[in-house]
């Protein structure tokens, strides 16, 4: 089994060349790969096969050549994940099995559009972020303020003063299930200058992470909100600095486009006999 | 550069073989392979150099063909690993660079004899334990009483009747820097058969790991003395759970040799322009 390692933000990813969908890739198998000890380990694993060859329910390379089977590190199945977008895309171009350029991918969550030079920062499709109104959370102890964001998956996006870094993320932050059913990824953020924060965020089964595409979509637009900057026809781009790196966030109040790094690490091959 | 990534009970390892020493390894290299999500990840890096490659301060060829170059995670130089040393071994046979069969290898710590057949478990020569006397350390407010060991690093080994799995080693242990003014690993075992304990490990600079050869060789020795089965001429083997899986500890009263297994995951090499 070849593999190449690549990360966006240090969103860390197995990516897993199938052109033509003959890999037989099990829950046991992603697990196994991804371990971050006994296997090569990532975040998740990118199964890089072409839609003709993807099976049922894959939109048909009329729209989309390839299509971008991103599993979690547990094994299951995930629709979407912005910084693996940009990474899959990446390797597309660097592998040369497509061109620099814009173009479709497809997803389980539909097709996302990709734009991308022969090296350097991808950007990304995200879809709309929807303002949902205010809610908290609590984290150690002291309630934090935020706003209510869809960006297909739910977040809190908590605007505060201090460095960001002094923050203690390393306990789940406390919230009403009643208003999130679903659980929360929770967002902090600082203005640090005009139209750029600097964000931490806690993802919901994950814990802190170095980076989270949605995350960083959310927080964007509650901060364009809060500047007033949002809603208009007029796009409204931010910087948006992770823990992983840096991002920008293009708003225009229909959709969001995610622009970062995509940086592909190393290839190779299990070890016979290992997997 | 062309790397292998292997574990020993999850204690994990890039290896990069150098046979003719010609690799100039910079801590800001080796940092960058171990980083786990912007590189390759690890917990040190083991460079395979050929003794009469290695430069000065290397014992000789006619001791040991190979020398194991082993680098922490930060960079940092380190002198011995227990399970590094499983885990180069392995590579050296399964490579063909070295037959099955019992040979030293050269290390900064001096030379350390390995017994590994063509597959399956490594055995490695670990030096002495010498138990010091009572010492103490806390727990989330809990004092625990234990041994301090010398396995050529500090050691207190503390004895528990609940399963270690309750223990919270979230936070480092608190002890008395005047007892161990170098620091120390505290490891919480507790006997679950004859000859046979669990437990886990806290290593300071490191927080709590999967594994830690030296902690198992300090806890055997402990468990060893409290069954009193230590000191005399019989050699005693020890059974040791850690929670990277199981090794075997085998005493004399003047060395221990530590067995387990050394697991090769996967090759590959630098992406072009990666490093």
């Amino acid at each position: 089994m070849r593999f190449v390692k690549g990360h966006g933000t240090e969103n860390d990813f197995v990516i897993l060349p199938d052109p033509d969908g003959v890999l037989d890739l099990t829950p046991y198998a992603v697990a196994r790969l991804c371990d971050r000890r006994a296997g090569i380990g990532a975040d998740g694993v990118l199964r890089v096969v072409r839609t003709k060859a993807a099976g049922p329910g894959v939109e048909s390379d009329a729209d989309a050549e390839w299509f971008m089977d991103y599993r979690n590190a547990d094994g299951s199945l995930a629709e979407m994940c912005g910084n693996g977008l940009r990474v899959f895309a990446r390797y597309l171009v660097d592998a040369g099995l497509a061109a620099p350029g814009e173009w479709d991918v497809a997803t389980r969550a539909g097709l996302r559009r990709v734009t991308l030079g022969a090296s350097g920062d991808v950007t990304v499709e995200m879809g709309p972020a929807r303002l949902l109104g205010p809610g908290e959370a609590s984290l150690a102890g002291t309630v934090f303020q935020g706003e209510r964001v869809s960006v297909g998956n739910p977040h809190l996006a908590c605007r505060v003063d201090a460095p960001v870094t002094a923050l203690d993320l390393s306990r789940a932050p406390g919230f009403d299930p009643a208003v999130f059913p679903d659980g929360v990824n929770v967002e902090f953020f600082r203005f640090v200058g005009e139209r750029h924060v600097e964000m931490r965020v806690y993802e919901r089964g994950s814990g802190e992470t170095r980076s989270c595409g949605t995350g960083t979509v959310a927080v964007a637009a509650t901060a364009a909100a809060a500047a007033g900057t949002i809603g208009g026809a007029e796009t409204s781009d931010w910087t948006v600095d992770v823990p992983g790196g840096r991002v920008s966030v293009a708003l225009d109040g229909q959709a969001a486009r995610l622009t970062g790094p995509a940086v592909l690490v190393a290839e190779g091959e299990a070890w016979p006999g290992w997997l």
